[in-house]
This record gives structure tokens, C-alpha cells and sequence, in this order.
């Protein structure tokens, strides 16, 4: 008689953000199952939301990380991490540039920032030949509407006098008209896929600025400001191309960067789905006969299609059990994460604080895993 | 063709000592599967080491809870349930009457306390007929030997001038003699089961006095001349019945009551072994897929016999697997009790205080049942 398959467990969650990332959480739970199945087929697949971490998820599967000196949020240089993915294909993460660490916040007002450094790595991708970018929106300390990016990549701003503006909010405060005859003319022919999860527009009340821009410092009293000032040069910058963005969903997302990438044709996709579809989850979860998904916390807003969503509702399709171990787990929503996931709980294991459980996450984690393969191995 | 017969599962956990009794864990746990299963065959069995809750989980499954008024620890009269279990058996859980709660500790020295209620109790089931009684040692707060159950019992305990000696530590330093004619004739058709899980004699460096006394007040300095009485009281009436117990295991549970209780021909038995058998643990396990068992907190002790312990064996005897669900699990025992427990689980979603955890530790363990239902529904 032959004997039966090994159990295939499909092992696919994010990071536990402020404590491990995807890769250590996955290798963790795969630590923990490995005590109770040696010879499982365990399939690795850290995934991430196209926030911070998304580049680690990415390169663990394979690909090339680079470094590019570019300008920061505060136009000082910063070492960024970017990946090449394929032969035409890089992967940026915006928070690698323009990313808010209480230095960034620190060194310059919410005003003086731009995101210029995110389109001198593009133009540099452009220069490697890279003709497919994708870029990790998330995690980001502006709210230039992208301008800082347009200018990297050609776009001239004009003062009345004719003088140059800076692509900065309190820059564009003196913007008259845009020149965009200077814009790389290899964009026509470059893919852009804009990772993120947010789905507002521009400007408004439901806009950039009014609903991310207070975390960032902008003042309240400033909000209705700078959000015209961003009306005013999307306008321009739209009229000059012949094309808009602003009122499609993701054109308010870090801090309307995301309107500069529609603008340059790009498409916005789900960054939880992206990376899925990059580390070839889908084919993972062939045959097999468990997941196990997770994150820092899972709440309410899990429920948006949060990465463990994303990979319950993957793995549902092909009658794949998931079931999510978190840092924590919001009561409250139990009843609805139950509907998509076979078991909610905690790597905590006693009364514990914040700080002792993100201290030991992954050694939790991976005893956790293993006492829940326990619980799974019983039941066969 | 049949359908397949519903889910069977038994849950057996003890009490979650500071919150909830075992009947409100076992039904806590239940309402949780119930949310996964509602056809599964549920059956309940809460259970208990023979100290505090014995009596709670054995009068969940039938009997009558009857009161009665003995002197307590400091010869106040205090109300103490027991049960009725049988026609002719009775069950006390001696921490009714000299429990070490904080009054009886700030009542009267530990010097003055003696057990005289329990002899009481014992005398006044003998006038109802009792001739099985069984007695859950465990939380007492006296260390007198026994002294007072003997007396209340019949006993005679004589100073050198032929006054009577009060039976308590303070009292036996003036013991002389003892006469043992009026010790209750009943006695002899008496069955008494002990249960414990302490197998300490009842003198020496392992003795009463020396292990237990300090937490019942007993001064460092006074130990070794407490246990010198406790000595003299058992050799003299020791010799005057004609047998010996000072040495066997359980003589010093409860402050030397073990002693008295193994003198009168009682049998020492595990306290979670007599309640699962009087429950019927082991004809709920035929036939059944999973038992859940837990308790307050698990650790290396756990592995000495707790409850969850005998729970696990009965069950690996009839191929169940048993899941153990716990307030908190001490992770450095994680190893070993793996190898009894098919997953070890706490009740605890997220970083909180043993405070919070304590308040709401039958929602918490229902919602943890739950979950982990959900992951052996999954693996089916």
C-alpha cells in the first residue's frame, strides 16, 4: 500500500510589524511545526501589504537587493533599499526614502518635505533599463501630492516670475504653471504598479490632507491650505497632460503620491494581492492541506482585506483551511474573522505585557505554532 | 447511507483557581463548541483535585448540598457545606471549616487553630448514617495534627494532673496521656477515603510543620518544637490504638489531619483520581473524539498529577486526544507537557493583565474553545 502523502502546510504571514518580519514569522511557525511533523511538506510564503517589509517578503523569494543614494523626505541624502525582481522588473519601497521615523519628522516640517528622492530612483531604474516599477506605497512622511516626484522625473514648476518652485507644500504655495515637456519621454514605455491599500482621492474632505496629513504634522488649521495648494497644482499638471488622476481611488494614498503615479499610468493594485501573486501563493496552496497566516494585531481592519484576508480568501478557493495566529486578537471581531479563518488566536500563552510579548515574538510564535499543529495532528 | 455520528467531546478541566469553578469552565468551554458544533455530542465533567471546588464539580452531576454548623478553625461556629452523594456517602472539603482564608489567619494563632469542626461534621454523618465519608483535604489552615478531629471524635487528651489538653499545638505541650475509650465505635464500620495529593509524613525535615507550617503562620523558630509535640501527640496515640501512620505518605497533608484520617483506617487516593471516577470520566471518554481539560495555570506542577494530568491519562488510555486550555501555560514546561497534552493553550487573545484575565475568564475560555474547535473541525 503506499503511504500517504506528507501533510502540506502553506505557512504565509506578514510581519508582525515593530517586532519580526514576515520572513522570521514564517520560518518561526515553521520552526514550531517541525517539532510536531518532521517530515511535513512546509511551504514558505511571507507575504506583506506593499508597506514597510515588502521588500523583505519579496527577496526572500528571490531577486537582487540594491542600494541607491537618493534625497529624503528632507532633501539630505539617504541609503535606500530597493529590489531588482526580474530582468526588467524593480520594486521600490517609498518608506526607504521618504519613510516617517521620528528623524525625518524631526529634521524638517511637513511643509518642506518632498518625495523628489522616490523620482530620482525611478529615473535611475529607467537608466538600469528597468521598464516594469513597482512601488510600496505606505509608511510615507509627505503629503506633496507627488510633485517632488514629478520634478525628479522632468516636470518643471513655475512661479508667476517664471522662477522655479520647489515641489514642496509650502513650494507649491507659489505655483503658477507647470512645464512638462522636460518629463521623461521613457515613462510611455514603463509598467508602473502602485501598491496600497487606500482608496482616497486627492483632495477633499476624504483627501490626502485631511485624512493623513494631521499624522504627519500638518497643523488642522493648515489642512484647508495645503489641500487647495494640491488642488491647484494637480489641476495644472493634469491640464498640461491632457489626462486626470485626482479623483480616482489611490490619488490620495502617501500623501498623493499616489495621483503622480496614476498620472504616469500607473495601476493600482492591493498590495497584499501583489506580493501574493509575486511569491506564487496560489501554487503553494496546491494540494495542500493547511495555512497559517498572521500579523501584529488582527482587528476589525483585518477585515479589509489585510494580508491574512487576502491569503484566507486565496486559500478558501481551493478548500484550503486557514487559520490566523496573531500578536493579538481583537475579541470583539471574532465572530466576523471566524467566518474566514479555521481558528483566531495569540502567540500569548499567559497575562503578559506589549513590550514582554513583541520582545520574544518569534519564540512565541513558534510555540504557539506548534501547539496548534498539535491540536490539528489530533483531530486527523 | 448512515450518516456519520455527531462530534464527541468531553470537558473535563478543573476549576481556574480565583475565578471560575470547574462547572463554569466545563460550561464556559461547552458554549464555545456549541458555536462550532451544534450537534456535537457534548459531555460535561468537571472536575477537581479534592481541595477547594471538589465539592462544587462531584454535586454538579447529582447529590445534595447540605450545611452544617461545626466550629471553625478558632472554635467559632462556621457553616460548611458537604454533600450527600449516595445513601450512605458523604463528601467534606475540610477548607469549609479551617480553610486558610485571611480571617481565620487573623482570628486566632495558628498555635490556637485545631480541626475539632471536621470531627464534628464526621461525628454528626454517622448520626445520619453515613458510613462512607470522603474527605477533600487540601487548603487548611491549622497544623495541629489532627488532634482536634480525634477529640471531637471521642478522643481523650490528658495533661500529666489528668486535666483535659486542648487539641491544638499549643495545647499538646502539655499532653501526658491519652485515652481512646470513647473514640466513637462507629468508626470501625467506617470506609474513609482520603483525598490528596500531598504524600508528606507527618514529622521531620518533610513533615507538616517543617513543609506547610510557615505558610500557616507557623514561626521558623517555632517549628521544631511544634513538631516535637506533634510527635509525642502520635506516639502516644499511636500506642494506645495499636498502629502506626505517622510515616505513611499523606500523614502530613493538612497540617497532620492525614495523619488522624490514615489512623482511622482511611485511604489515601489522589483527590483528581476519586472525583473522576465518581464523575465517570472514563465512560464519558468511550467513544469520543477530543477532551478539553484545563485549569488556572499549567506548569511543571501539573506534571506531578493535577487534574488536567489524570485527565489526559484516562483519556490516552481510551485514544482520545486531550487539548489542554489553561488561564496560562509557563512555556519551560511547554516540552513536557506535550507529551501528555495534544496543544497547550491559554485563554488569553492578546497582551493583558492577570487582573483583566481573571475578570472574564469564562468569556476569554469560551471564545479560546472556540477557537480551537475551529481548528480541529478543520483538520477533520
Amino acid at each position: 500500500m503506499p503511504s500517504a502523502p506528507p501533510l502540506c502546510v502553506v505557512i504565509a504571514p506578514d510581519s508582525f510589524k515593530g517586532s519580526i518580519s514576515a520572513p522570521q514569522a514564517t520560518a518561526a511557525i515553521a520552526a514550531g511545526l517541525r517539532r510536531v511533523w518532521g517530515d511535513a511538506d512546509l511551504r514558505l510564503v511571507p507575504l506583506a501589504d506593499g508597506g514597510e517589509g515588502t521588500l523583505d517578503a519579496v527577496l526572500s523569494a528571490g531577486g537582487m537587493r540594491r542600494m541607491a543614494r537618493v534625497s529624503g523626505a528632507d532633501q539630505t541624502p539617504v541609503e535606500a533599499a530597493y529590489g531588482v525582481i526580474a530582468a526588467d522588473t524593480a520594486m521600490i519601497e517609498i518608506a526607504q526614502i521618504v519613510g516617517l521615523t521620528r528623524e525625518a519628522v524631526a529634521a524638517r516640517a511637513v511643509e518642506q518635505r518632498d518625495t523628489r528622492g522616490v523620482g530620482e530612483l525611478m529615473a535611475r531604474l529607467l537608466d538600469e533599463g528597468i521598464r516594469h516599477i513597482m512601488v510600496g506605497l505606505g509608511g510615507s512622511s509627505t503629503n506633496d501630492g507627488g510633485a517632488g516626484l514629478l520634478v525628479a522625473l522632468g516636470l518643471r514648476l513655475l512661479a508667476a516670475d517664471g522662477r522655479a518652485v520647489e515641489p514642496t507644500p509650502a513650494g507649491l504655495a507659489a505655483l503658477a504653471a507647470i512645464d512638462t515637456s522636460g518629463l521623461d519621454p521613457r515613462l510611455a514605455q514603463t509598467r508602473i504598479t502602485i501598491m496600497s491599500d487606500v482608496n482616497n482621492i486627492l483632495c477633499g474632505e476624504q483627501g490626502a490632507t485631511a485624512i493623513f496629513g494631521p499624522q504627519k504634522g500638518v497643523r488642522r488649521d493648515a489642512v484647508r491650505e495645503i489641500d487647495t495648494r494640491l488642488a491647484h497644482f494637480a489641476a495644472l499638471v493634469e491640464a498640461a497632460l491632457g489626462r486626470g488622476a485626482r479623483d480616482r481611488p489611490g490619488a490620495g494614498a502617501a500623501g498623493g503620491l499616489g495621483f503622480a503615479l496614476l498620472l504616469l499610468g500607473g495601476e493600482l493594485r492591493s498590495g497584499a494581492e501583489v506580493v501574493a501573486d509575486l511569491l506564487g501563493l496560489d501554487a503553494a496552496l496546491d494540494g495542500a492541506n493547511w495555512l497559517i497566516t498572521g500579523e501584529g494585531r488582527s482587528d476589525a481592519q483585518t477585515l479589509l482585506g489585510k494580508t491574512p484576508l487576502v491569503a484566507a480568501r486565496r486559500a478558501a478557493l481551493k478548500d484550503v483551511p486557514a487559520t490566523l495566529v496573531s500578536g493579538a486578537v481583537d475579541r470583539d471581531a471574532l465572530p466576523e474573522l471566524s467566518r474566514h479563518f479555521a481558528g483566531c488566536h495569540s502567540i500569548t500563552f499567559a497575562p503578559a505585557t506589549l513590550e514582554a510579548c513583541m520582545a520574544d515574538a518569534a519564540g512565541l510564535l513558534a510555540d504557539r505554532a506548534e501547539q496548534l499543529a498539535r491540536v490539528f495532528r489530533a483531530a486527523r
